[in-house]
């Protein structure tokens, strides 16, 4: 079976299990395990920030990020398809209490005339406050596109004097496809969540970076939440494998999610525009072929091969390195068979 | 003082307060006060519903209608600049836990095809669901604008078996306007509120319409919320005197707004299109007067006209029945003096 | 009918009605209705706070000032039958994410023993930390009881730098029948909340008291909770009505209560201990009599007398201004008759 | 360094560590990893319960169990130093809505008596209702007793309709010095949580065990509250290890805590009672030697042990499969040289 649900689906491999076994522990909730430590540092470190936050899931990194940006009753804006809104169950207001307004955009991009339209000044006690921002780099239901207007909205909100919030569970994608440096991204950031669990296959595990300050609070809310784990370090020594050996590597998940993209737009015209996977995401439009998600999920799955949906007529296929070239374009070809 | 900065500014005339010190009361509470119970029940008749809950304000009606619709963690769609998402200090997610997506639109106005785009099914248990989508009608930082496209929205919905919510805070308005009468939109919707104290003229008081099941959940919400409250008739007497008096003449708030828009559109060309002045609320921009909002509302205020401000450049005018059509015209003057 | 399930079911008088009627108002929203600014400085000022904020109810008066003395996760200490724990439907935890442990003493009394044992000081970021203690005073299921050991629980909690709560619904009852004025209660605590619509009379509303500070963010939250109301001096002119005229007379419905226990406790002998009726409220234990609280109530109801219940053997019995001392004499004697 | 804090402190051994390499592992968010599900189903039949489910933390087990018992704005009874009351961060009140009234009883025994007077039946909309009993068995504030009155109160419980939430972070302490089954404790509870990661030793987890239906809204909770982890597989293995090697020599722990606690009576006599400890923990009261916790705390640590604290003067001190009977009494006779 070639699994191409998710990225997040990669299990650890012989090197990573070793490092995960060889790692020394303590109690995190004491803050004492020294692999966790030797993570949230290398991650803040890599991120530009003070300080860093192991956490169970890329959820639950966001929940305490924004959290420490948006009080209860203030609002967030977003791209309608993004992460946050949809796929985190309402945590943000069903836990946080916070508010969400939305812009929608071609591939969930930055829409800086939206935004800005949609920033609401602090009107004093009768109005909902604009409170922050959040980007997902790359965007996951827009097809893993990266952020191309991010700098600029990063200006503007530092003009503002509004935060930016960075959901960065593919953040090492969007750098390694665009060659802009991790840091620079997230720096821009007041609060920003990468995972270690999905491209770069760890089992389990996001970091949340901030300052010192924001770090702290989301510790004791981390603990309040339920995820104040202990001896995490057996994870934590996952992720740091995985920083060291899994970074360059997602240029061959970029390069398998092109090839699979132009069999799709081969056997399916319009379905897919290949110049625009620009990472390892490959969403394409069922619209036109006649089938529904359902029958080709379904029958991919008889033919062997795993391919998830998203919304109502798209087909969602993403790579990881779990799936070789040779497992993607068996894939690729499993699927133009059933869309042809 | 001319006070044109909301239509809720308004004082019970002498009428409606022999009605307030004649009405038979009780202890709401319990379920006793006879003049509340007799305006719940004439509310929910004229809106075409089973059941109506007196509530303090159109805020607490809203937040107790859409708690009725959508569980914690489920979404509301709404514009957004509807007051729902803009205007209740985000209460829908700090209190209810409700989160929401919001589509922009002129005028506040329904856009189907963007609504049909944000829809989300139900998708298993890692998405958030769409439970209703709210529409408010007339549409308050739209410029009181009535919702042209409610019929087809409500068509939508009930075949995607979806519910509506209503935010009628100033349906009447948009009834006296469009001829259509309260109940042909209200009995759209699953849960409706209108209220009593903005262009009807009642003190306070807002009143919550549904079945009588969401009603039965939403009177004991209303007491968690601590607006359980006793012998509050005298307050639906205001609002029952408000219904047989108040609401043909809202079509006199209507031309008197016309009439203010007609002498701001000489005034500053283009900072208002008069033929959109479809109820009691000019919205004008200021954009191009050279002129902020805070400048103008402060000249006028010390003219003796009083008007308020919406977002960035927007200057609001609203009429009601306190102001006659001298004090509009005195008022319109005045502001068309400062803005030249 | 002669009707003491509660005091909140009096009706205003026609002194209250003029009153009423002949009140300057303005919209409340805006700061502006010059009787509940006279309402709020007047209890202030009696209450020896710097500021007051006209709620709807008493529950929506406490739950404001809980929230301003704890925060989400932290908790509040109280007595097991407080009204704040039993009959404001979980508020305090469902609306404002605050935690509660109890003691449990007779007449709902402060017990200096068991509160130093719950007081938890603040151990770092794994424990529950205490943030305010709450005291109900009259305490209404603990019978109408005045809280005899107040000042040695404020002086205890000065001590250790923990604000007091200061549920004060029944707290001119309290200073009446023991002498100790309102302010010599209310200025211990950090916020105290007074009810203007039990014993006082006043159809609705409740004030709560603080610090500017605190009740300029309690304005706020009001206003999120749905509780920001417009022309409601109508209301408080009622309540201004009530504080000049109704305070002192309260000494009669604490002497018909006492005349009431008397006559209960020789029908039904160890039901109630007549000199422990302090104030208006007069609960009765049924468990010897061999009858059941519904039994006993729906006998009542036939014979003309509503009186009501708490718990599971007891019967409440409430005086109040619209009771004369012949109907509660006539009271007393019918409930003796089914009693006996 | 003799660490003797708490029983979370344990280091997976090398077994473990083999077990947890080669586990078979899948994507737990799509309920596909093997391990995990083996785990789930495991402990579900050791606890007589349909189903059960993998969390990162006992609180969020604790957390899942309480809500899906208790509404927001009904109640949890439970003794007033409960794990769920005092260490948890008030996560039942500030997340889930849930308020908490408790009774106080030494060594956190169950009260039935008390309960009884806290159970609030039912009584319309106007009261808080009692949803559930909370029990910790072994309570940990309370010195690792084991609760002596559970079957009366399960009884009780059953005959009323009123589910027990069974906190069983240490039930298998509790199982193993009772000679009582876990079956027969846990099946009596509606929802209970188990921890892998204290006494069995494992680095992390815990799991809910309930009914199916139960279970299937926990894991959606679970993922809403960030805690639906992928591949925790890893750490399930570990939770399968320590329930196959571990739980038996649970009594060596116990046997090792009355060694400490024998040295400690005989040091700062009063201050423990021995034949009170019952399990893993001792509990010692500082109060008559003239020392306060920390510079016990400190003292210890100074002299290579590792302690903890419990309120104000009481010392805790914890035996586990990482400390031998020779480390105990070396620590034992370290904490008694400075006790006296």
């Amino acid at each position: 079976m070639i699994d191409l649900r998710s990225d997040t689906v990669t299990r650890p491999s012989a090197g990573m299990l070793a490092a995960m076994t060889s790692a020394p522990l303590g109690d995190d909730v004491y803050g004492e395990d020294p692999t966790i430590n030797r993570l949230e540092e290398t991650v803040a470190g890599l991120l530009g920030h003070e300080a860093g936050l192991f956490t169970v899931t890329g959820s639950l990194a966001n929940m305490l990020g924004v959290r420490a940006l948006v009080s209860p009753g203030a609002e967030i804006l977003c791209e309608a398809s993004a992460h946050i809104a949809r796929a985190e169950l309402g945590a943000h207001a069903a836990v946080s209490g916070v508010t969400t307004r939305t812009w929608s955009a071609p591939a969930g991009q930055i829409d800086l005339e939206q935004i800005r339209a949609l920033i609401a000044p602090d009107l004093g006690s009768y109005f909902v406050s604009t409170a922050a921002v959040s980007v997902e780099n790359t965007h996951n239901f827009g097809g893993g596109a990266i952020q191309h207007g991010y700098d600029a909205l990063a200006d503007e909100l530092d003009a503002l004097g509004l935060p930016l919030h960075l959901d960065g569970a593919r953040l090492w994608n969007a750098s390694v496809a665009s060659g802009v440096p991790v840091a620079a991204y997230a720096s821009r950031a007041t609060a920003a969540s990468v995972c270690l669990s999905k491209g770069l296959g760890a089992p389990v595990g996001s970091v949340l970076v901030g300052s010192t300050e924001l770090i702290r609070e989301a510790r004791i809310w981390r603990k309040r939440l339920g995820g104040g784990w202990r001896q995490a370090g057996v994870l934590a020594a996952a992720g740091l494998y995985a920083l060291e050996h899994n970074v360059q590597r997602l240029a061959e998940d970029h390069s398998n999610a092109r090839l699979i993209a132009d069999v799709l737009a081969d056997a399916a015209p319009g379905s897919v525009k290949p110049d625009q996977v620009e990472t390892n995401i490959v969403v394409a439009d069922l619209a036109a072929t006649g089938k529904t998600v359902a029958q080709v999920v379904e029958a991919a799955r008889a033919a062997g091969v795993l391919v998830g949906g998203v919304g109502h007529t798209q087909l969602r296929v993403v790579t990881h390195l779990d799936a070789s070239t040779v497992d993607c374009r068996t894939a690729a070809e499993t699927l133009a068979r059933i869309l042809q």
